[in-house]
């Protein structure tokens, strides 16, 4: 029935080109915008190279990785060379590898990009906001462009080239664990470089945030990038991949059933791209406007009209579903409001962080008790947003026929998701401006400058949080609809083996109980890891920032012929990251295994589900916590409370250092966590159906 | 088949009324015991007071609470009275009263002997350790005897009346709803005086803990007997009971299958008092000895004796299997390896202790992250252990029959709970030498006897960590089975009205889901509100010790006339601890029913899942990080790290803060969360099969 899925893979194509046409043009906007300060020439010239030493270096390993896990996948999946055929297995190891390469072109030239645009912002911001904000809006757009024509480009690809779901499931994961070394490497990187900067800077010599003479602040600036840039564009490359893949592998169960499901969903993919692309071509700012409504007003344009195209769509093309059509709105409705109930936690300007705040005054135990208890009380519109959605979803696909319920979470998924070009660009853009801010200080371009970029620099603070929540969310719907493809997978291999076919996971059934505990307090060690592993790497990068101070003359006291040794804390921090990110991935992966060959498919379907659970749960609560410890600092520091260097401030400050892991390095990283979890299981799910203990 | 049942019933009222008589003697030992100084004689009248002052207006509200609940059984429960039959819902009205009052008196005794012990303990200090420590040990005893003996008493006589195990949900969640006000409201009481003792005290104005001038000191002594005594001996009758409910409620649907498993409850469960009996009994302390040791080896001593006599049983008594003998057994020794895991990660001669404290050296932000992160790791062994007693009781117990393999769960949990007459005299032990060490320090014994007093308490720090961590491994396994005893009240429901009955909890049912979700975020959202609760109550507090101060002459300066109003404090901490308590108790009862009405028994099911899975992650992590940073305070307090005064200690002493709440409100009070949702499940089972949304 799928007679309109050439036509669609054609507009895939078509506009994934469109996307990266629109990409280039902006990027050479952007870099047709001048710059002539050279001290932030000089500056941004720094961070652009030691962004790429860290790309480079993660890449570097990753191309490792990833060619074991492709030489792997190669012998044994979708099954073992010597019974299965080799094509298949080298068409998923293909698959597996266009998966990493194409993620990871997208991070490099979102990087590229963003390390153009720092600079030009900031000088723009002499001009007044308008130009400043557009600029590091576009520098954001070429990375959300980038990554969702990838995503759409390569899914398309692959499924018309192998012509089997299951394989796309290697693309996938090529994306998944693309993103785990980005998200969570980067998120390692950037608060080991913060966390030190701040410590020594900050706090034991009294300097300014920025201050050049501080060794660590220019790995600072590029753990920006790569924890925001690079590790968020991958994170949602991944979301997306993951949502449109694991839609596929339900729909081609659904072969025959009257409906044009394939079609429909690359359908609606291709139309929330190109509704990115009008909203990302509609931003617009006034002469003295607000930069986070003109970030909001974009989302909600986009989501006007993706809405418009896809009942447009649905109603023109025969073989699609209204029903359908509703459970991707509901999807994406219920991420827009799930964006802006994070909003209400972490906004400065709303009642929590003003709580916060005022609990500083008793001391820092009140800061972080009060924190702790609003970043729980966070989860729950979320978790139920996620619920509400997916038992939506599933009651309105239910009358379509027998598997079309869980189709319909898929789809939500996808609907959610339909957006992610805007909301990338959205979340690019913060560590762009947040950059310039730093180059308006250290190119002392004067204080009305640097207020405004102060003002982007909030904005996208605020956006941050929003996107944050969607893309938690987003993961979250992602990986239920992943959950019914691995049955799908599951029952494939039952079926080939002559088993009976599993009806679900009851968790009445103690081999799915005990994958549930399991599963649920992998989120927990995995955040500890990459916690605990911030934390010692920040000490390795204060030992050499007191050696550099130690050793290099006129350092301390600002001589202009004293340059610190910036590298030496780039090189820290993307060794360590490496380092310590390596364990906490292993110990994911090795822990699925180790269920399923315990309690089988039945124990990794419980796995899966306590994994979600408890991850939706502590992503949620480390990153809205986190948010919301920040905004609480930086609203102290606008006077309230006692203001800059009262003891609400110091208060503040220690929740801002434990809120830093929180949000940028555990919180967004465990998204990624339960994705390859999912993925693992999926790939390997003609193992667990066969070999198991119980 | 249940020939032995009338005898098992005659041996449980007779061990009951053995304990209760051995407590009688303990009771009056401990009141023979010579008492002098008295200065310790005031104080400890005063804690007295305290205590009962907080238990007469605890029990009071409770009994306007629990007075609206029996008539609302009385009306609706097990079926509404006007198509019910009227006996039905008079007996579980009654019975549901007669939780809550025999778990109120076991609290009040309890705490009576507890303020007995403490003086009595701290003068017997002057003579040595050993005196001290057997008159601590033995008035913690006469509570642990009181719970269990009363349980026993409890459930016997209600089954033995009633008949219907239906009925005993009743009983069970009278004795939780009982457990929730003791548990979270005596929480929020102690961590309120706790907090701003020392905030006042030894931060504001740097006098000792303990000092006397401080209004709040009373309070704080009063707190740790209603929190530790009251609290954790009706959060452990709750959990045993809850335990014995529910294997009696899956037994009663076995029978005619060929064994005599209610007697195989009631006799293990008589075995498990007698082998306490015999722990308690047998308890010594060398001259020079040390408690640790002498309190873990009266554990070892009563899991062998059990072991031992209830393999005696099983090979005696012909319709006993030793399948479920084995499940008994390996639910008993999950139990004790996880406490055992606990203690790794709290004891302060262990290495993860000390990284904490170490990590204090580099600030409070670092005490907090580390503390989180090792929090976190600490929940694997407990959640692992949990899980594979699970497993393992299932599959032992499966080929006995259909059925018998959530029987065997239910059995792992009445085993790991058999020795809680042991567990609860350990952790009744802790606030007894707690306080008779403050009022060594009151009484001016000397330093030689605070030494003594002061090894006693880091005894009882040591092993209310380890009993903190078996008791929530307890309610897991309890509430497993209460899980199952909730879908066969559900299938009586459906089978009753005619419908088709559950055969699980499908989680690709999205109602399952929807239900697992919410269920997860309900503990995370109650934590909050509990902790919140003592902040906002802690800040009351605070104003009315600086009004003491400011309005009392001469109290600051510690002129023997001036008397602190001490009775304004705990009025303060009484008040407050049951005003913050009450919406978060009826946040999680109201999300049941909410949930039940939305997706039926189904989502139901799912979310007493989530719930537990998630409630016990975060127990075990809140409760296992708030030790862990108690303890790093006490070992910089001894010298490590830079010692008292340093940075270091600093960061521990706000660690601590935050791990007070953390491990004394919200950690423990997560358990009686759950069983309380457990227990309105099944009880409103009826309810949830008949109507719903979806």
């Amino acid at each position: 029935m799928e007679q309109y899925l050439s036509l669609f893979y054609g507009l895939s194509f078509l506009t994934a080109a469109l996307a990266f046409a629109y990409a280039a043009y902006l990027y050479l906007w952007v870099k047709r915008q001048p710059l002539s300060n050279q001290k932030i020439i000089e500056v941004a010239a720094l961070i652009k190279d030691g962004a790429n030493t860290f790309m480079g270096r993660e890449y570097k390993i990753l191309a490792i990785f990833a060619s074991v896990i492709a030489v792997l996948i190669l012998l044994f999946l979708p099954s073992p060379i010597w019974n299965g055929d080799f094509v298949s297995n080298l068409s998923m190891a293909l698959s597996y590898l266009a998966g990493t390469i194409l993620s990871a072109i997208a991070g490099k030239i979102g990087i590229l990009v963003a390390s153009l645009s720092n600079g030009r912002s900031a000088e723009a911001a002499q001009k007044g906001i308008k130009p400043a904000f557009l600029i590091g809006f576009r520098g954001g757009a070429v990375m959300g462009l980038l990554v969702v024509g990838c995503s759409l480009f390569g899914v398309a690809a692959v499924l018309m080239i192998v012509g089997d779901a299951s394989i796309l499931l290697g693309f996938s994961f090529g994306a998944s664990s693309l993103a785990l070394f980005a998200k969570a490497g980067g998120g390692i990187f950037t608060k080991t470089a913060d966390v030190s900067a701040d410590l020594t800077g900050k706090v034991e010599l009294g300097i300014p945030e920025d201050d050049p003479r501080n060794p660590a602040v220019i790995a600072d600036n590029v753990g920006d990038n790569v924890g925001d840039v690079a590790g968020m564009g991958a994170d949602l490359f991944d979301s997306n991949v993951a949502a449109m893949v694991s839609a596929i592998v339900i729909a081609q169960s659904l072969a025959g059933t009257g409906f044009d499901n394939i079609s429909m969903i690359f359908c609606y993919s291709v139309l929330g791209l190109l509704s990115s692309i009008i909203g990302i071509a509609t931003a617009r700012i006034g002469k003295n406007g607000n930069p986070t409504r003109a970030l909001n007003s974009s989302t909600y344009v986009t989501t006007a009209v993706y809405m418009i195209l896809t009942a447009a769509a649905t109603w023109l093309i025969p073989g699609f579903s209204w029903r359908i059509w509703a459970a991707a709105t509901v999807g994406l409705l219920v991420g827009v409001i799930i964006g802006i109930t994070t909003d209400y936690f972490t906004d400065d300007s709303k009642p929590i962080v003003k709580k916060v705040a005022h609990a500083s005054q008793t001391g820092p135990a009140f800061t972080i008790l009060s924190g702790v208890s609003y970043g729980f009380i966070s989860a729950l519109p979320a978790m139920v947003g996620i619920a509400i959605s997916a038992l939506a979803a599933y009651k309105i696909c239910e009358p379509m026929g027998e598997g079309y319920a869980i189709f319909g979470i898929s789809m939500a998924a996808v609907g959610m998701l339909s957006i992610v070009g805007m909301i990338i660009s959205n979340d690019a853009y913060g560590p762009i401006v947040d950059n310039a801010r730093g180059l308006a200080e250290m190119g002392e371009l004067g204080e009305d400058t640097i207020r405004i970029a102060d003002e982007l620099d909030s904005a996208g603070n605020t956006v941050k949080a929003v996107t944050k929540g969607f893309s938690i969310s987003a993961a979250g719907l992602t990986v239920i609809s992943l959950l019914g493809a691995f049955m799908s997978e599951v029952n494939d291999a039952l079926a080939a083996s002559g088993k009976e076919l599993l009806t679900g996971f009851d968790i009445m059934d103690p081999t799915v109980f005990f994958g549930v505990l399991i599963g649920a307090v992998v989120p927990a060690v995995f955040s500890a890891m990459l916690i605990l592993g911030v934390d010692k790497n920040a000490q390795r990068m204060v030992a050499e920032i007191h050696r550099q101070f130690r050793e290099i003359k006129g350092l301390r006291e600002g001589d202009p012929d004293a340059k610190p040794e910036y590298d030496k804390c780039i090189d820290i921090a993307t060794t360590g990251s490496l380092r310590e990110l390596i364990p906490a991935g292993l110990m994911t992966i090795l822990t699925t295994i180790v269920v399923g060959l315990i309690g089988g498919a039945k124990a990794v379907g419980g796995f899966l589900l306590g994994n979600i659970v408890s991850g939706l749960l502590l992503a949620l609560f480390m990153s809205n916590a986190g948010g919301l410890w920040d905004n609480s600092k930086k609203y102290v520091e606008a006077g309230n409370e006692g203001g800059k260097g009262s003891e609400a401030h110091k208060a503040a400050v220690i929740g801002d250092t434990v809120g830093d892991p929180f949000k940028d390095t555990a919180g967004p990283s465990i998204n990624t966590q339960i994705t390859v979890v999912s993925l693992v299981a999926s790939l390997l799910s003609g193992l667990f159906a066969v070999i198991s203990l119980f």
